[in-house]
């Protein structure tokens, strides 16, 4: 694909997922501050284009990637991912059940994690208790 | 919930979920033979309660079954899963790119085992290569 | 089982477990501010069915809960479970020696993280060093 | 510790616990067939040392050895160690009990595994089902 | 970087890795299997860009990938990058060493599965046992 | 081997690899105040056995031990053996290479967890940003 257009699909991607209410900063800065091109060549391939990739719309890719995020003890990309969940319009009574589900699969530990992640962006962003906000 | 209710749940949703197709058997029968009882209150628990909530849609559930599953290398339960997605109705293809998606967060190994688990089982169906199927 | 009987069963372990000296929020009020009815149904089905059974005592169970634990480095469950070990009875030196002898199936990480854990919790209450106590 | 005390615990502790009816080959042979020296260090490091203490005894060990194993995956080392602990005298019904109850911090998959290895191991021993041993 | 230059990279660096003596399908075959262009994005950032990084050398990057490999209990993908190690000359005795150091990181199930591993693969290829080769 | 000729090699070896800029307790610490005896024997076994061959220099050794620990998210090991790493001589850029390689076998999380580590690490020397030590 011509660079010009993953570079910008690799904005736009990004502004919709990290655009708005994500208070921390993600990893593409670190890798930035060790090595800039890679950084560069690592948010294209992922964000330009695994993510920007239309198969799965961005609501259904970040459900996936929440609860995988969860299931392997990710907790600060949980977090990020979490925002970015919420930012592209997934429902929040869904990423709820999508953490108790994983019971079954990963045991309590990582359930318990998940929800304590999830209470606290939602806190963060003015949107705790769930019920409440639509009211 | 009354018990009666539990119980018609489980085999209505075990019905959708693993009434066709399936060349395994599922764990449930491994349970029986150590313990009648635990493993009818397992399955009533995992099945009649929790994959019973109407929260997510059971092809909702099952893509995310398939990449929790996917992402912590339970190999067995993965394929008894993705035959699961597809008898509720999964899109093929976006399983696919569910299981592509992991790189980022699993890195390969685990993405090389969820296709190769994948396809073993759409060939077992008579559903590979995905394309074809709906030609 | 009659659900009058779990419940009053839930009751009953969690306090033997739980009842005493523990310095921190149990995982049960996070799905409680998530969802009251799931966390019931999770809370009786673990600690009212899986836990009440008797082939297993208690004490026993615990020293399980707490390898499997420290090996799957489930931090804030170890340190849950570690309390209930020392409410139900188990002999403080064979919880060391459980920790040490991970070394071999899991790689002193886990072990590390466990004696650190566990040293926390003896000295919240008052238990620490473990020879002192009983002298 | 004196080298010959060593060695000889080192061929007491592993008599009882491989001794008899394991069909398959311990590690301890693998790492022979690389490094004759230090597979004789590791091995009377772990067996000479650890297993020999006494705080735990031999039965608690395997017990421990067991759920360890199976919460990690470890199937291979599983299957030599639920041997074992049938050859030290370790209550069946427990081991059972054991595995099941790990659903709770490991998910179902790791039970699954573990219940498969566990019943592979009795048939081998001619000892499933359960129950019927004892009659 | 332009896709000529990463496309030719891609194969030198392919072929010195994986050129010969590899009895098992790569990885990249698969992902062929489902998505001809996605497996050509992967194939050429992996091994095109990351693996033809110079800062390390390539018998340096296959000492750190069949390490991390093992650790994480990547079976196939070990087996893979084992003879990758071997095509660009990685020293077999400093290999098993690796396999050995792990212990104390991952416990020994991750060194006996490394260690049979790669024994399969030296037998394979002729080159065991290691000291013989070279007399 | 002689217990003396292996005391000598353990303080050896720890003074090389933890002998200077590290700012935290290591893990032997922590084991001594359970179990001296034990604690002295885990030691020995490690540092001046496994550690004190010599088929690894003690920078190979240590590029592995980073790898691995970060592979398998052990945060505070990591910390440790990147200094460890540092003091012995390797490459810093290296070490940065090492971790952005684990993309491909463990995804991003870990990857963005080890270079947090080692960052936080190298500003605790006054190492970082890694050019500027050198100019």
């Amino acid at each position: 694909m011509c660079d010009e257009i993953i570079a910008e699909k690799t904005r736009g991607t990004a502004k919709k997922l990290f655009g708005e209410g994500i208070k921390m900063d993600p990893p593409y800065l670190t890798w930035r501050e060790f090595d800039k091109e890679l950084a560069n060549d690592l948010s294209k391939f992922i964000t330009g284009n695994l993510y920007s990739r239309t198969v799965l719309s961005l609501p259904e890719r970040q459900m996936i990637a929440c609860a995988v995020l969860a299931a392997t003890r990710a907790r600060d990309e949980l977090k990020l991912h979490v925002n970015a969940a919420l930012n592209v319009g997934c429902n929040p009574e869904k990423l709820t059940e999508i953490f108790f589900q994983m019971a079954t699969y990963t045991g309590m530990p990582a359930v318990n994690e998940a929800l304590t992640v999830y209470r606290e962006v939602l806190k963060e962003r003015g949107e705790w208790p769930i019920g409440e906000k639509k009211g």
